[in-house]
């Protein structure tokens, strides 16, 4: 049976495979750190990236102060997992999952959620009451994304107080996530409009204050943002994910501020024409949503996805002198590392050449 | 905890749910089947869009004549439930997946494999030899899809030559994937294009049988090909999988010869702005790379893919007057069936509105 083990070389791993360089990975860490040190920001990493109770706990272990999921079924994966203090930052709707929900607090009280309607609040505190729970809250504001998020200022506040009656929600917060802005190029545009979508937020929340609701955390923020959310007054945590292991999609937009440190192995497997090599990685191991994934110590060589399972690398014979034969492994930076992760069954995780670790990707697919 | 039955009504579901009409599913195994019948042609239903052995057992049952995977990993599930007559239709390159192939064979010897190149053909003959098993095997020919495949004509019949001395392969048929003519939409170009590439496949199959080799199998075909390869002289079997369920992408090219059995449930969640709705349904629920998803029922209406959890319904106001409230329940038809599949782990099956069975995705994301 096929069974990798730590202490293998990465040799011994079938392709495709998704390694990880632990070194890289753990520098990426200690820099995100290090940069909310000393500050009053906390940093939730967010798991929709990683998807590992095995990651989650290392980076509680350097510092993070909860962690957010997007999905209750995420949360059922990592509450099992003991990471207990979650917070889950899509709504919850339709009777199945607010079920889901009801039963998972049973044993985890601390998971806290978002409400962005009175319609989805309503049928979470009936449910809870009918449960006998309780359950902590956050407004969910559109802070310019137009995806979830009730307007912020008056309608906010107006939603606020229809939750007063509401006695099994506790309103103790407000997130806002400005995800049009996390890939803005221009640094300076990025951090202007992240001000900007900022000042949404916080002033909401005073507006809250002011009302007498106890707003005791303004949640928001990505890898493309964290930094800049934190100078905002007002903001008190960030919700970072990408930061673990970059993407080509990140990096293209934030500079090298982290190390990319995953990257998929494949395997060459045919030559049919000149200048083309066939990988054994097309759609289902390299995700193309946020553009082509790229050949990692190969200038001059590009990929293309040529189906399910395969890949198509050509390459410009003037800039590359490299000659590919069948059996060659060439690794790819993702562009998209969520998705491409969410593909995974397996983090290889190496060091010096040797594989180091085995984390399974546990809370792959945990859409619901 | 959250466990649909079967007799569940669809309602009782959590969003995002992959759910089949089983109905549609029957009519297209058995008009399929009713195509080929009293015909020579064989159909070796492809899994890698299935990836399920209860769906390759009623697809044998219902008269195929063995099943197609892609890859190693693959095989190892579907073997392992019984599926017995597997040819892999990928090359296996490199020593981990080789090993995996012949250890796979030592329980399963009806395994049959594909090659395209000398290199890759002597390291599966070495590793046989060490293990003391035989494999049947096929060469793959390039017929115009520049993916895998050696060229047409002398050059298969060099390698054929070569693969003489290799004691523990055992040459039985050729194959040939017109993969760039399953999607073109004047049928009668795909069909004069298609001929031309049965040409290639079938003509060496000759030169072969003339220089002495035993082709017993021609194996070629999609969804998309599939009747026009059986009108081929000398095609012994065909290889289509996607036409179990259809997607949007093979709908719009071939008419509605199969239809669309497979939908994507998700649930409105939010209403941030006028014309806009927010559904559960994002990157990791629909694939797009063949395109964007439909709405079932919901003429007027677009989906797109916001980000890896949410997607955004839109509308105009002109030809739809369906109003959307949060918690609305929506299907959703893939654009490419093959790579939703691959992100979800259950097929919720059901007829007439209640659940039927609850089938695992047993080989998603065995990409290796």
């Amino acid at each position: 049976m096929y069974q990798p083990q730590p202490g293998d070389p990465l040799a011994a791993l079938d392709t495709p495979a998704m390694i990880v360089d632990v070194q890289l990975m753990e520098e990426n860490i200690a820099r995100l750190m290090a940069r909310f040190q000393g500050t009053s920001v906390r940093v939730r990493p967010h798991l929709k990236t990683a998807k590992s109770p095995e990651l989650a706990h290392r980076l509680l272990a350097a510092g993070a102060s909860g962690c957010c999921v997007a999905k209750v079924s995420e949360a059922e994966v990592m509450a099992q997992a003991g990471v207990e203090d979650l917070l889950i930052t899509s709504e919850i709707v339709g009777h199945p999952k607010v079920t889901r929900l009801v039963n998972l607090l049973q044993q985890h009280p601390h998971i806290k959620a978002v409400v962005d309607s009175q319609t989805g609040a309503q049928a979470l505190n009936t449910a809870l009451e009918e449960a006998n729970l309780h359950l902590n809250v956050l407004i969910e504001l559109n802070v310019g994304q137009n995806r979830c998020g009730v307007a912020p200022g008056e309608d906010t506040l107006a939603l606020a107080q229809q939750m007063q009656s509401m006695s099994h929600l506790h309103l103790i917060g407000v997130q806002g996530y400005e995800g049009h802005l996390q890939h803005i190029h221009d640094p300076l545009e990025r951090a202007q409009r992240c001000r900007q979508a900022m000042h949404l937020l916080t002033t909401t929340a005073a507006q809250l204050r002011t009302a007498g609701f106890p707003i005791e955390i303004v949640t928001t923020g990505g890898t493309g943002t964290a930094e800049i959310c934190t100078q905002c007054e007002g903001v008190t945590e960030v919700q970072p994910g990408s930061f673990l292991f970059m993407d080509t999609d990140y990096r293209n937009a934030l500079g090298p501020v982290y190390a990319n440190a995953l990257t998929i192995l494949s395997t060459v497997i045919s030559l049919p024409v000149p200048n083309r090599a066939i990988i054994d990685a097309g759609f289902k191991s390299l995700s193309t949503d946020s553009g082509m994934p790229e050949p990692q110590g190969l200038p001059g060589f590009h990929y293309q996805p040529a189906g399910d399972e395969h890949g198509i690398l050509t390459w410009d014979n003037q800039t590359s002198t490299t000659q590919l034969t069948i059996g060659d492994r060439i690794a790819l930076y993702p562009s998209h590392i969520d998705t491409t992760i969410n593909l995974h069954d397996t983090y290889y995780a190496y060091r010096n050449g040797l594989l180091e670790a085995i984390w399974p990707v546990a809370a792959r697919g945990k859409v619901q």
